[in-house]
């Protein structure tokens, strides 16, 4: 007996909040968050204020988003360093279109305001991107 | 006029794989990849074979996982290095237990056999759990 899940059972993601920024579509988003990329806003919904509230300025975290206008159907894609160059599978890029299009996003929070409103550096995420789990980058020794 | 997502829109997570590992429960599994973990297979649904098809051995890759036992409720939690402490909101740890459970690993690929299993080090993550995404690892001036 077993209670591996089916091989062919869905998970559904609630958002735990979502990306305020001055990028408003995917032409405007640097590709990586070191190319000029500017702050953001993380808005937590109230409900998840309580997830939220250990955060604090200065502290390195990853950002999970959802890349919500990403295309899930491609599986493999030109390296945007060579656009003529060979197609490689997607599990070995960076490319947003992926069949589960989670954003990972290394940023520090610069500002909090009141648990819910968390300002991070150089997040390349368009505004409105949903966001939907903070995780402490581990330093060895300080896990919790 | 936006077209942001409503608030509330949910998001649906295809499992790419699952995990073949020796660890069979929450209880065997270590926190941290750098316990004691051992070494798992990914195995990949066949239809994604195409976006894994350029993983190589020796490759330093994240993999996604969905922590499908996770209590997804829990808000806040005793840090596991201070069980009597105070509690910790989720986003400040790497608890399992967290709206959005997905695990984050960042493993070595140690075989490649065939494009749809793949072996890599120190997976904590037991047996059955679902594969969402593989990114690489980003170096300086390595993006693809």
């Amino acid at each position: 007996m077993s209670d591996h899940p089916s091989f062919d059972q869905k998970y559904t993601l609630n958002p735990i909040g979502r990306v305020s920024s001055p990028l408003v579509s995917r032409a405007d988003a640097p590709k990586q968050g070191d190319e000029g990329t500017p702050d953001a806003w993380l808005v937590i919904a109230s409900e998840y204020a309580d997830a939220a509230q250990d955060l604090r300025v200065g502290q390195d975290v990853f950002v999970f988003t959802w890349l919500h206008q990403a295309n899930r159907s491609v599986l493999r894609v030109h390296p945007r360093s060579n656009p003529q160059g060979r197609l490689y599978g997607v599990f070995s890029t960076r490319s947003p279109d992926r069949p589960n299009p989670i954003g990972l996003h290394r940023v520090t929070i610069l500002e909090v305001n009141g648990e819910t409103r968390i300002r991070v550096a150089e997040l390349e995420a368009i505004d409105g991107t949903p966001v939907l789990d903070i995780k402490p980058i581990l330093k060895p020794g300080r896990e919790r």
